[in-house]
Order: structure tokens, then C-alpha cells, then sequence
């Protein structure tokens, strides 16, 4: 089996864990059997290669979560990245040129597309093989999955289907209704449409071509900047008239809102803090060192990240984007392909961080203009390069860069070092990188 | 007037704010028209210096809290240091002694004492100039102020006067009663005992003498450890016949609690937060660099400082104390006499905190035996002393020093340095200080 993995956007929904540049999917929140913690790409991901060991799969993202992709589910898996964001229609085009052009997947195989934050079943996944089989025969452009509805919800689409029968022709769409409207959609037997659909590699391709002048898909790429932004569902799914859809009928959650999120959690708490006996359906989430105690509270999510601190009714957390939109911020906490790092303390003119590399990663080899930097390397051992010279580095070591001096560090073992940014105007576009001259 | 403040202990009822280091007395809640905010300790001395420009304020208290206080209320305030914790009759003997012995004030004058921290208006320290009044007459030797209850409280002690009269004789006493209690009590016309009560010195000075065996204030102070740890109540209050009441019945709130301290905040928001339309009676109090979001909550009071966050239900935040009490913790921000120190990050071998030293002041010249240390410098200007050697240093300059190397740093403008701590036993203890030999 093929699949894509449409891996979103910014997350705001579930600050202050997720921003900007880290997003909702890779929070690890999901307790495994040996107590360590698992984010629902890494889940997910799992749960793929558990049904299907020899499942091709390929996240479409945008740079930003590149890192984070690889720190948590290794080098194998495939990334297509949007060089910017274009929505659906683009970033599914790209994909399937990726695996037609980049990975030399056979046209005529069909490929799965769905996003990659469903809270699910192993079930789910088999019913994403059935979509492949589906679209394999040939008997429609498209297959979509129509999830049986549980309660009318006004958060997703509809499909109305032809008939009762598992696989069945689409009659129509409809777009999120109202409570009331719902409740009739659901008596003609609609399904919620949870954006999960298969096709053959070739129909996509087709279109793709039809709407875009591009050759292959490194030309896709390089003019990625300048396509129209436009849904699938608009560019292509309302203009087919051959498409079907296939029944599921297990567990299907979306875990978008602190809301749903807490539901799927098995402990009320994940890192430190304390839920008093008078408070009932706390969830405490705490990235922080410091403990969370919460006294008197029902139906609350404390979230608590480098970022900030929400602390909220569970039916209101949905509401939070525009709040958290006027929250001007620096980044406080960061994956990176090397490793992590932390803001400990900003002030008008310094910049105090916390940088570890992983084991055998280094940073670029860069330098800034307008700043200087001072590295206190913490624990582990490694070397640096300043201006070209090498130094053997353990903790404990201190090393000095003025602005305009170029330089990196390469871990060995674990590293952490202190690194303080001293100017008058520090940002972070302020960084030429180079390559290594030796 | 003479007056002596207590300012008690760790304040645990307040966390995270307070701590062992830190009291409740000296958060800065209170805001004045100026746009800044003041404490407990700053809003009561400015009130008794308002109604009494000639007033000598001592403060009794320990050693953790003189450096708070000088910052706070600067140099003219008296502080009588106790050595140790040893209740309050201990505490009142040595502030007396120190009034008498250190000061020089005459044994004939009467003093007022009273709680730090009491919430309460201009008209307030007016009752405490009748109270020193009334002891100066003689005709008691001791003259409690009894408040006028608003309800019937369970939190405090009760005094049953003989009479009606703004000056009467006291009948009797009762310890902190039932709700039920309380009310027969009112019936009986009792008045809130507040822990507010004048005598003239030489009054406690000879109670002292027959229960201590000491010569004078420095003999009391050198034997301070050795006293048994009992109450003013008991050791005095309760075994004097002759005393009288006089009643007030002006505000008075006791900030002990989130659920009072709340009450007196002007504002619902102090520090970086947002409280969403869906809140009603939600405070938050801040003291973190990133923003606090509360949303759909009631009745909820939210604090958040480098010690941890707080977030409870305001009639719930009374019982505080045994959850806090389980937290073992780090001192993670200090007021120093110096400046103050704030702990930036913690590893198992390794501690990463921000200094701010005040402009003139500097460190004790001290070493530490199993740890080095780097200094560096993020603004400001000024000079450090290493084993001797004295250097001016500005922002972005570096100093490394070895275990056992002595150390100082001295600040011309105020200044911030990051110092970073190294070594396998990290503790406060280990650190040795010594005079500057120059």
C-alpha cells in the first residue's frame, strides 16, 4: 500500500504545546507499555506498518517539521516537501509526482491520502487498505471513506451515498451544517467525510496536468511559489462525476481541540503536577520543570509549555485560536534535524539558550553579523570549528565568537552547551551559513 | 509612635509566589497611581509613615527576609534579626530589647505591635496611635485592639470586653470557635482578637527578665537558639489581669489566602495573561516572561513563577499547604541585598542561573569547593576580583573560574551576568567566603 500523510498547519488549536513551528502531531501524548510517551505521528505511523510491514509511506509537509519528522520516526519514511504552503490540491499533486518521478512508483498503483491526526483504530487501517483495493480495480476515479456518523456533528462535511451497500456511488457532498440539518442528513443515511480517499497515481497526475503547466516533479517544485492556492476538494473532487464511497464504521476521532485531545489521553496527567480529590476530568499536560497543582477544578486542561500557560474550560478550549493569534512570541522551544534547543532568558540586548545536540550531529556551519556568541558547554564531548580551527570540547569549555566569525559544533556523545547571544539586534535571520572547508 | 512589625514565616499559602525564601508580605500586588505595584510590608509602611511621619518602624523577622525588606523599604527601617524561628513571645522580647538596648529608646514609651500584613485603611494606624496613647496613660498594662466582627469567623480568636465602651476592661478571652460559636459570641458583643496590642517597654522588658535569664539585647540575640518556642498568648497575654480592649471598626481583611489576597487586587490581571469574556471572578498573578490564557473558568485564581503554577478554585486554594509542602523544591528566583538571582536551567551536572547585581553593590568574596564557575556578562559594566586579580568587565566579557578560586564581581551601573555552575555536587552549601584582601 501507498500512503500520504497530509501533515497540517500550525496548530494554534492546542497551544501552548503546539506553534508555529511545532505542531499538534508531534506532542507526545499517547502512554506506550514501557511508560514512555508517543506523539500521533509516531502512533499512527505504527499502526500503518503493524497492518501493512511493507506500506510505502510519504509525509506531505512543509519544511518546518522536517526535523521533527526524522527525530521521531527515523530516515525511512518518505517526505514530500512543500516548499510553502498552497493547501490540499498542491501539496496532493506534489506528493504523487514524488512518488511517480522520486520514488518510481508504477502510475497504475493506487495511493492512499489522509491526514495524519486521526485518533484511530488498527481497524481504520485495514479499512485504508480496502480504499486501495478499491481504487486498484478501476471501477471509479475516486474512493472516498465515509465514516458512519456517531451524533450530528457540525464539524465535518457529508456524503450522501447511492445506497446502504459498503461500497456504494457518491449522490452528493454537503458542507458542514447546522445541528438540526445534520440530524436530517444522518436519516438519508449520510457519512461524515473525513477527507481520507484513494486513487491511482495516474488520475492525479492527469489533473495535475490539466491545471498546472509543470513538466515533472522537480519543475512542480521549483514553481510550487507560484500556484493558486486550492483546496482537492474544490480543484478536484466536485468536478469528478466518477466517484464512490467505502463505509467504516469503527473509532475515528479527531484530535484537534484540547477538547478531543484529553479525551484520548489514559492519564489525567503527563509530566509534573498534582489533580487535588475536589477536582474531577482535570487533564494537567506540563512541559515545564516546575509542578502544575491544580485544587477545586472540573472539566479544565492546564497546558503549561515554554511558550506560556492555558488553563481552560474543556468546551471553551475550542475558541482558542483568536487569543492565542495576539500573542506576539518568540519561539521558546524547537526541534531541530541536530537536535533542540531552548530560550532560557531573553533581555533587550542578550539571548540565553539551551542547545543539545544529538550524538554524532552538528550545527551548520554559519556565522552572524550582528551579534557575538559565547558557548559553556554543560556535558558531553565534541569538537568545535571556529574560523576553521578545530578544538577538542568537553564540559566545563568555553568558547568566544565575534561577530562575523564562523563556526559549529559537532557532538560525539550527547552535547549540551549554554549559548549566549550578545548585540544589539539579535535575530534570527541574522545567520550565513557556509560550507565546511575541510 | 514606636512600632514593631512581625513578619512571620514561609507563607506556604501562597505558593507559588511565596516560598521559604520568599513571603507572601513582600509580592507586589498592590498598584499605585503611578502604574507600579507595591507589597503588604511597602502599602503598610507608607500608610504608618502617612498617619505618623515621626514613627520609629521596626521590623522583627528572620534572616532570610532582611535583604527583601531592605530592598523594599530601603535603609531607615529598623529590623531586629531573630537568629532562628522561636514563635512570637521570643520574637516581641528581642524586638523590645532591641528598641530598648540598640535604639535607645526610653522603657517608659509604649510601642504598638502588629502583624505585617494586615489589608486595611488610613483609619487603621489612627486606632494604632490610640492604641500607643492608651498604653502610654498606664492605666493597663497591656491594651489590645479588638475589631468589630463582620461575620461570624472561625479563623480567629475572640476577646469578650466588660463593656460597650471604646475603652474597656477585658473579660475573658476564646480560642478561634465553631461558626455556631462564633455567633453567641457576637450576641455576647466579642470582638476579633487581630493580633494587635500596645504596652509600654519596660512592661515586656521585665516579663521578659523573669522567664529568660539574659543581660541585654546582644546576651538575648547570643542565646536565642536556647529560648523555648511559646506564643505572646501564652506566655504573657494570658497570665496578665490587668488589660484592656479598645475596638475598631474600620476594615481590616487578613491576606493570608489567595481567596482574600484576590479580594484586594484592583485588577484581575497582574503579569502577562489574557481572561477570556467567559470568565467571571478569574485573577491571575504572573511572574512569568510568557503569557497565561484563561478560558470559561469561574472563581478561579491562577499563579504562575519560576517555583511552579497554581491553579484552583478560590474557596479550595485555603487547603494549599499539604500539596505544596510535597513539593521538594529548588529555590528557582531570590532577593538578595545585592540584587536578586533568578534559576535559569538545571541539569544533574550542571546549574545555569541569572545574576542582577544592583549598581554599587557585589557578591560576598567567596569560593566553592566542588564546582567551577563561568561569568558571562550580558550588560552592564563593572569589575571582578578572581584570586586577587582585578579586571573591568562589560557586557560580552567571560570569566572562568576553577573550584576553589575565590571570587567577586562589583557593580558600577547594575549589571546581569549569566553564571553557569559545573561539577557532580552542585549544593548552596558548598561555598566558603572570605574578606577582600585589599
Amino acid at each position: 500500500m501507498n500512503i500520504v500523510l497530509l501533515s497540517g498547519g500550525s496548530g494554534k488549536r492546542l497551544w501552548p504545546l503546539s506553534n508555529d513551528i511545532r505542531s499538534k502531531q508531534f506532542i507526545k501524548i499517547f502512554k506506550n507499555e514501557d511508560g514512555t510517551y508517543e506523539s500521533m505521528v509516531q502512533r499512527v505511523y505504527k499502526q500503518i506498518k503493524k497492518v501493512d510491514a511493507d506500506a510505502t509511506v510519504t509525509i506531505a509537509t512543509s519544511k518546518t517539521q522536517v526535523s521533527a519528522i526524522h527525530n521521531q520516526l527515523g530516515d525511512e519514511v518518505g517526505i514530500s516537501v512543500e516548499p510553502c504552503r498552497r493547501d490540499t490540491f498542491p501539496a496532493i499533486a506534489l506528493a504523487t509526482a514524488y512518488l511517480v518521478d522520486v520514488m518510481g512508483v508504477n502510475p497504475e498503483e493506487p495511493v492512499v491520502v489522509c491526514p495524519v491526526d486521526p485518533y484511530v483504530e488498527d481497524d481504520y487501517f485495514e479499512a485504508l487498505k480496502g480504499l486501495s483495493d478499491q481504487a486498484e480495480k478501476g471501477e471509479a476515479n475516486l474512493v472516498l471513506m465515509g465514516i458512519e456518523p456517531t451524533y450530528p456533528s457540525e464539524k465535518y462535511g457529508y456524503i450522501i451515498p447511492a445506497s446502504t451497500d459498503p461500497v456504494s456511488a457518491v449522490r452528493t457532498f454537503k458542507e458542514k451544517p447546522t445541528e438540526e440539518v445534520a440530524k436530517e442528513y444522518i436519516k438519508e443515511g449520510a457519512l461524515w467525510n473525513g477527507g481520507v480517499f484513494a486513487y491511482k497515481l495516474k488520475y492525479v497526475m492527469e489533473r495535475a496536468h490539466q491545471l498546472i503547466d509543470f513538466t515533472d516533479y522537480q519543475d512542480l517544485f521549483d514553481k510550487y511559489d507560484t500556484l493558486t492556492k486550492i483546496s482537492f476538494d474544490y480543484a478536484v473532487v466536485e468536478h469528478e462525476e466518477n466517484i464512490q464511497v467505502m463505509r467504516f464504521r469503527g473509532q475515528w476521532k479527531d484530535l484537534g481541540t484540547w477538547n478531543t485531545l484529553t479525551e484520548a489521553m489514559e492519564e489525567n496527567v503527563i509530566g509534573k503536577g498534582v489533580v487535588n480529590e475536589t477536582c474531577s476530568d482535570v487533564h494537567i499536560l506540563n512541559e515545564m520543570d516546575v509542578p502544575v497543582l491544580a485544587m477545586g477544578l472540573h472539566d479544565v486542561v492546564i497546558s503549561a509549555s515554554p511558550e506560556g500557560i492555558l488553563v481552560s474550560d474543556k468546551e471553551q478550549s475550542s475558541y482558542i485560536k483568536p487569543f492565542v493569534d495576539q500573542f506576539e512570541q518568540q519561539i521558546m522551544f524547537a526541534e531541530k534535524s541536530w537536535g533542540s534547543y531552548k530560550v532560557l532568558d531573553v533581555e533587550e540586548e542578550s539571548l540565553t539558550i539551551k542547545v543539545t545536540l544529538n550524538a554524532g550531529h552538528s550545527m551548520n556551519y554559519h556565522s552572524h553579523l550582528h551579534r557575538d556568541e559565547v558557548w559553556v558547554v554543560l556535558s558531553g564531548t565534541g569538537k568545535t570549528i571556529v574560523d576553521g580551527y578545530e578544538q577538542a570540547v568537553k564540559a566545563g569549555d568555553v568558547i568566544t565568537m565575534a561577530a562575523g566569525c564562523r563556526h559549529t559544533v559537532i557532538a560525539d556523545s550527547e552535547l549540551q552547551l549554554v549559548e549566549i547571544q550578545l548585540g544589539k539586534d539579535i535575530t534570527v535571520t541574522d545567520k550565513q551559513k557556509f560550507e565546511l572547508e575541510y
